[in-house]
């Protein structure tokens, strides 16, 4: 069955989902992107996504093309037409199309492009009650992670390395601190207390990542935001992360290290139960 | 009038040339891309850029969907078509279409994009009469600057920066030293000395910068390939960048210290004059 994917406006077949060649989403990766996760056909934290989505637009001085509520509506539509129970809606936002040249546009209408991806399972994942291994790389990424845009080459090429590793994704390491994973924030526990990087540009900012760790506070863990090592990850008693589609993922190996009994942990497997609970309830 | 654009085997008007929403150019900058110029109607340094777009595909582990002869002929056909005499020919290659995923997809036929830009006055520009002025910027961009790939927010951010700020161009700075301009390598001149960067993922392997210092070289002028920093180039006789599209153009100015008398240098007009009589000598 051929999806529907929405495309400035119009609701297309995706064989006809097209954009043009001089789109800047394409020739210079000049657009950032949100993903939200549809839990029993409805939106996760879609506040969240949208304020994140106005703070990336911000950062490279492109204006939002629709108001919160439009985007809303579109994702709604989306979700319905596709007929999407559990998965996920994609959002992207160019500068648009106009003729190659690095300097912006001075007038160009912004590309808009939303799709849906159906994950039966997404909550009751298998891969959640095993446990995922993850690799550790170096973080040669930019210097501003914090902006959501889709130069993702190097993520994508992470996830290779994992996968032709045999795990399941990979931490990217600098100054031989754990940054994030390839396109999800990393955490690890010690005793009661989760520890997960500070905000800054080097980290994305994750809208499942601010839930997270309120509704850890909420249930009196622990909560350290600050930069951690490689090594401490290893000697870790557990470890997870969390992302909108993955929301909150046990970590189980990394490099080969068996975390704890090398299962789940109850941190992680707790936290994910609260936060697909919680987020349920106020899902739009 | 439009243009006729190449897109995966077709010549199309440019209103019809487009590319899936899936293409993971537009959803990773999963792709690479050349840019040749035209003198005369005909192509400077083909090779040279046939060849590093094989060594970018390699790097990323994509093929090549043509070969060198298929390539040199759409090129020709397009600088025919659309009767360029002066300006360039931009080549893009991406992973192609799948539905999106950070790994790599198992099968997916790359994307092949190519366009001309028509730029009358190139070669006899009046901006390589009166000299560029540059301003520095941090150079935050990824670790590997030496694959060719669409990951080019920051260099257009910068050139952004450069306009705002009244300059023509930025030169990025890391640990105190030049890196390169935003689309360009970069150069200083001490005495008869030239000085630029050497090659490492730290910058790209300019096909033009591989000519120029042949040139300069065969002209018994002495090149230094090694990292000099702001200070010095602030301090230098003269100054110039090297690319595709701009062959060799002098700078005159570096975050508002003009260099020398403040016009462009006797060692940077020459080998611009080197440059292109080589070139145009040996164009395809």
């Amino acid at each position: 069955m051929s999806r529907i994917v929405y495309v400035n406006g119009e609701y297309l077949p995706e064989e006809d989902a097209t954009v043009s060649v001089f789109d800047r989403g394409f020739l210079f990766a000049d657009g950032v992107y949100e993903v939200t996760s549809v839990l029993g056909g409805k939106l996760i934290d879609f506040d969240g996504h949208a304020r994140r989505l106005q703070r990336s637009l911000d950062e490279l001085e492109m204006s939002n093309p629709l108001s919160e509520d439009e985007w809303l509506t579109i994702h709604r539509e989306l979700v319905a037409r596709n007929g999407i129970d559990e998965g996920l809606v994609y959002l992207q936002v160019t500068r648009g199309a106009a003729d190659r040249d690095f300097a912006y546009p001075e007038e160009a209408t912004p590309t808009v492009v939303l799709f849906t991806q159906s994950k039966p399972g997404l909550a009751e994942s298998p891969v959640a009650k095993r446990g995922i291994r993850v690799i550790s790389i170096p973080d040669i990424r930019w210097g501003r992670r914090d902006i959501k845009t889709v130069q993702l080459l190097y993520p994508s090429m992470g996830k290779m390395a994992a996968k032709k590793a045999g795990a399941d994704d990979a931490w990217m390491i600098e100054d031989g601190q754990v940054t994030e994973g390839t396109s999800n924030n990393a955490y690890i526990v010690k005793g009661r207390t989760i520890v997960t990087r500070h905000l800054s540009n080097d980290i994305l900012h994750g809208i499942t990542r601010a839930a997270v760790l309120r509704f850890a506070r909420e249930a009196q863990m622990e909560v350290e935001e600050r930069a951690f090592t490689l090594d401490e990850a290893k000697a870790a008693d557990e470890a997870f992360i969390t992302s909108a589609s993955t929301f909150v993922m046990p970590v189980v190996e990394i490099d080969g290290v068996a975390l704890g009994d090398g299962v789940p942990g109850p941190v992680a497997t707790r936290l994910r139960e609260i936060y697909l609970e919680e987020s349920r309830k106020v899902a739009v």
